[in-house]
């Protein structure tokens, strides 16, 4: 007997929902598939080329804890070019999920809140509760905008961090300026961290992007590859924020993720050079194939980035409307995996136009019943 | 101010005693390096080419969170013609660090003990308290044999765990058939998880490799490509065990690791191919020059395995012979980084002959002053 080995912390993932899609998912022969949250294009030929001459010429062993110079040094010029914080340090981690981890380790207490908003990434509830924190979440339905001052209100003695994502997964929706300012401020006058999960952020199609960090210099920011080149298979992302912040998650990553994989890290200083204008634009064409094919027929908040959108479910389940689309060979996400409520639905345009057209002509017939 | 939002379990990490030997290191020029931990050998040309095919070919988003199934089954049906235990399952993580990890986060409740062999690899101390358990270290010198007397005597009812590891980091010792035999009959009587770290166990050179999942059905077995394969950079591991730790340990690593490495995986299944024996002999070889040339002058265990030395430091501190090395151009690790005792002193033959060479030079000098 094994099963009282399991420690108690385990319990507080439930990949159930999720799992339940999955299983449903497995069973459908070519479906129209729009649950993917990767992009649908391949890693762009620069990149790969980089990895492979990464491979060749022997740079396979353990990469610096903190990253390698080649893309950690670009990097950090980068950033100090954007904001010049002086007490900004930056480290390459293992994907944004490293980076997500790394932040609740080594911030969170047990009995600490961290402020949620929902919907939010799957992760964000699971991670916080992981460190024995307390999530927190503000509803921001049905619009999907952060009011700052239900932020305020929210704030107790005992809150820790604020977890910002910006554009969203999975709304699509992204921060105003005054949004981001309002937060970043709130954060700052309140002394509490503010993290920023930057991953969508090239992924921006309406305003230019705005940083809450623009507004705060002890902003935390998490940001990666895996999204804008489509390396989600890689493992490289980044975390920088305040010198004291970075150093803890570098020593954590020492005892735990070790290093982000040596070959890609040389690909991601290479993917910095390459353009991806086009396949945002692209991006930003299927949104808009998308939005206009359903809004007639569905409640739905045209999202600014990223590559979700996030409609009520007619019939008000997004779970029940979820199995519907499934048995029309529609694979969509529910959002009460995104949420508390099971008012809505996921669907990720990551896909082919023709792919998105027959996702559309489902939805428009499932709207119509 | 910032300082005060680091979480209290980050203070258990104590990188200092390391990154004092880096800050001296960083200050050498071209020095005789007998301190890594990695094989001296690049990455062979098939599991090269397999990973530059796996990139060209687009295998480079998410990989299932499981491992991917070119590599999981083969794997998969190693473990099974080896064992052929009913309940053992697999699954792939991100290096054998990725799986101690998920170990650690599935099995050590807060409060619980888990047995360490001192001296032992510098992750295990930390990440059973980042967990919050209470390392419980049973003393293994001067011949770093395990007494399983003593094993038994320091169970309580908290034990939780017991932690193998052979052929052993730091000191490339090698259990014997009857120690591996008589933890495992203890652990399985005691009813305790019993984990095995056996990334070294490819490099075995006197005895047949003996794991103790041989007597006890319910060990859980981490390995991994890095050391055999010298892919310390590309981050593949492997765990089996009893299938409810394995769940356990694959549903965290959704929300955490969230997968190894895809192209990698695709190599590591073209590794599993790739004859490694000459390798092996080559190591088995460097460990002889090495022992031999510094045996009449320290004491030392000849090692049956891994790729390191642990002698007795002359003088009686580990620490302070380190510095005399290091001050003579010699890059060593001392013991008190692996042990509550600064006695010992770790070297690395992972390294070319010329520079073995140079080291046991440096070394019987200072064993002579």
């Amino acid at each position: 007997m094994t099963a009282h080995w399991i420690a108690d912390r385990t319990r507080v993932f439930d990949s159930s929902g999720i799992r339940k899609i999955f299983d449903l998912a497995a069973q459908m022969k070519d479906p129209i598939n729009l649950s993917i949250g990767q992009p649908d294009f391949d890693v762009p030929e620069p990149v790969k080329e980089a990895c492979i001459e990464a491979i060749s010429t022997g740079k396979n062993g353990y990469a610096l804890t903190q990253g390698m110079p080649v893309l950690r040094d670009k990097l950090t010029a980068q950033v100090a070019a954007e904001y010049g914080h002086a007490d900004r340090k930056l480290f390459v981690s293992s994907g944004t999920s490293g980076g997500l981890v790394l932040t609740m380790l080594s911030l969170v207490n047990p009995g600490d809140e961290v402020i949620v908003f929902d919907p939010y990434f799957v992760m964000y509830d699971s991670l916080v509760r992981l460190a024995g924190g307390v999530p927190v979440k503000i509803d921001t339905y049905p619009d999907f905008r952060i009011d700052v001052q239900k932020v305020a209100d929210a704030i107790t003695p005992k809150t820790k961090l604020i977890l910002l994502n910006s554009p969203a997964n999975p709304t699509g929706v992204t921060l105003s300026a005054a949004e981001a300012e309002g937060i970043a401020r709130l954060a700052a006058e309140k002394n509490i961290a503010l993290l920023s999960d930057e991953i969508y952020r090239k992924f921006t199609y309406d305003e230019p992007f705005v940083s809450p960090a623009r507004f705060n210099e002890q902003t935390i920011v998490i940001d990666g590859f895996s999204k804008s080149y489509a390396m989600t298979g890689w493992r490289v992302g980044y975390v920088h924020g305040p010198a004291a912040v970075i150093d803890t998650m570098i020593k954590l990553q020492q005892y735990s993720f070790v290093c982000a994989p040596q070959p890609a890290q040389w690909a991601a200083a290479a993917a910095m050079d390459v353009p991806m204008e086009s396949h945002i634009a692209e991006y930003r064409r299927k949104r808009d194939l998308l939005v206009d094919g359903i809004s007639d027929l569905y409640e739905v908040v045209k999202p600014g980035g990223a590559f979700y959108v996030y409609p009520k479910a007619p019939g008000g389940s997004g779970a029940a409307f979820v199995e519907k689309a499934i048995a029309n060979n529609l694979l969509i996400i529910p959002g009460n995996i995104f949420s508390q409520r099971d008012s809505h639905f996921r669907i990720s345009y990551a896909a082919a136009d023709s792919v998105i057209e027959r996702g559309i002509e489902v939805l428009r017939k499932l709207a119509k019943k």
